[in-house]
């Protein structure tokens, strides 16, 4: 069987094109192995999703969960290892080797967090080294740890970790860091918090555990290592796009171009919605308005074509 | 005093755009006469709002506007006349004479019902002809009437009318309607609707309140008369954007054009976010996307001017 439109993804964007896809009475799957995306690691509660102030990323993701499976689609828990582009259409093949038909693709397939590639990082993943603060922030009770980044996941953490940790290092490659400035506030606020910016990262070091981390200052040039138990990593997100190669141009993240208005891509009836599309500002309430764009833009192509 | 900011609407757009500059600690105005835009006007409940699935657009707009009052922003319950540029930013006079001036300004205004432009209805209204399902539907009961249209709008009119009146006319012009499947659904179980398509509307009659109204048909030319008691115009909706003539440029409906990665018009500072924007889809969670956008673009904006 060949489907309407195939969702790839079930975080904000993807859910969003779900509902819509839905109720325009497409024939549509959704494939993910798991919903609500980084939604899932929101460090502190989501105070700027209209119309639902100070819920937390896992309440929103159960909202929005319950909202699509109330649509009549299917849901497949699976991941995308490709998409091809074929006669009629396109041919998706999944890591668990099945293969679905569609007549259209909307990909919402979000973004992974962005690595250090620095030495130790890998050594100590699990050990101390973290990207998600909620997941693994309650392990540092009245320890010292260090943040990597200056932006909002970054500074969310902070908080986030303000209430566990004793001390929390906020370490930035910029002179200035870019956190939305609420954000800045509540840091400043908790007082917990040193901000270090002009860092460029050497190494991370440590026994069975992490111990430390080294950098050198941007501006003196001098190395210094700091004592520091957790390191969690917040230096940004990188989309996996590898899979949909040759149909779409990259901008240099691997992030998907696309017209922001309908949210399609180069390839006609291939869409890319949320944060795995080259848009400036990442949030849930953009990525979901994107996937709505999406979903109307892929109804409007299948109709073309009927 | 200088605002950083002056948002102008109230609507699902101006409201989320409050919310993302307020938290970015800008010193924001938000001009409105009321709040909710056509939220207000919504005659069925909105089922693709994710997360708060069968809300009643009043409820959302009261959500709304309370996530947006917990901000620090100032509101002035007014109508924008004119937006000047000025050598440092803008200056904005209200209806109400009172000027107002700031660096950024975030044009959110949404758009009014678009007129029929025929013999009887400028006569005929609040005597049978209305713009608005939900207002005035209530005095219909167990009456025959019309709703001009084939869109959204026109098929939720229809679903809510069909719990009043009698019989419902929808009338379109072109061969084929076009409201989201699931509205069509909904308006053909309701089994009280009547639709006429190939319509070119000719005029409303009546006596002290409207009886009839006349159509010519596109294929056989004949003309027709429906004795209809009321008539629900839904046939768009066109922005009043002439208060902001010089510094944007326009499509033929009078939409503002806009990059829609950040909602820029072609005038530094300005910004155009929701349905007064040429955007293809004007759905509640795409003006919400819209807002938080252009909120963001704002800020970065006059972090670059400062």
């Amino acid at each position: 069987m060949t489907y309407d439109l195939i969702i790839i993804g079930g975080g904000p964007a993807g859910i969003t094109a779900g509902i819509y896809a839905a109720r325009q009475k497409l024939n549509v799957l959704l494939i993910t192995k798991d919903f609500g995306g980084q939604l899932n690691k929101k460090a502190i509660d989501i105070s700027n999703y209209p119309g639902l102030d100070g819920i937390s990323g896992l309440e929103l993701v159960q909202k929005f969960q319950t909202h699509l499976e109330k649509q009549k689609i299917d849901i497949e828990r699976d991941k995308v290892g490709k998409i091809e582009k074929t006669k009629k259409g396109f041919s998706i093949l999944t890591e668990n080797k099945k293969v679905f038909k569609s007549k259209a693709v909307i990909i919402a397939s979000g973004s992974d967090p962005r690595p250090l590639e620095i030495p130790g990082e890998k050594e100590f993943l699990g050990k101390g080294v973290s990207y998600c603060a909620i997941c693994d922030g309650p392990m540092f009770e009245d320890k010292i740890v260090a943040v990597i980044g200056g932006g909002n996941s970054a500074f969310e953490s902070a908080i986030f970790l303000s209430k566990i940790a004793k001390k929390i290092y906020i370490l930035e490659y910029n002179p200035k860091v870019n956190a939305f400035k609420d954000n800045q506030e509540a840091v400043e606020k908790m007082g917990k918090a040193e901000i270090i910016t002009n860092v460029v990262l050497k190494k991370i070091e440590g026994d069975k555990f992490v111990n430390s981390i080294t950098y050198q200052d941007r501006i003196t040039k001098q190395e210094k290592t700091l004592e520091v138990k957790g390191i969690f990593v917040e230096i940004g997100y990188q989309p996996a796009t590898s899979f949909v190669k040759g149909l779409v141009d990259f901008n240099q993240r691997d992030e998907i171009k696309v017209d922001f208005e309908t949210c399609k891509t180069k390839t006609p009836g291939l869409f890319a919605a949320g944060d795995v599309n080259v848009g400036r500002y990442k949030q849930v309430v953009t990525a979901c308005g994107e996937g709505a764009k999406a979903a109307l833009a892929a109804f409007e192509y299948l109709y073309k074509q009927s």
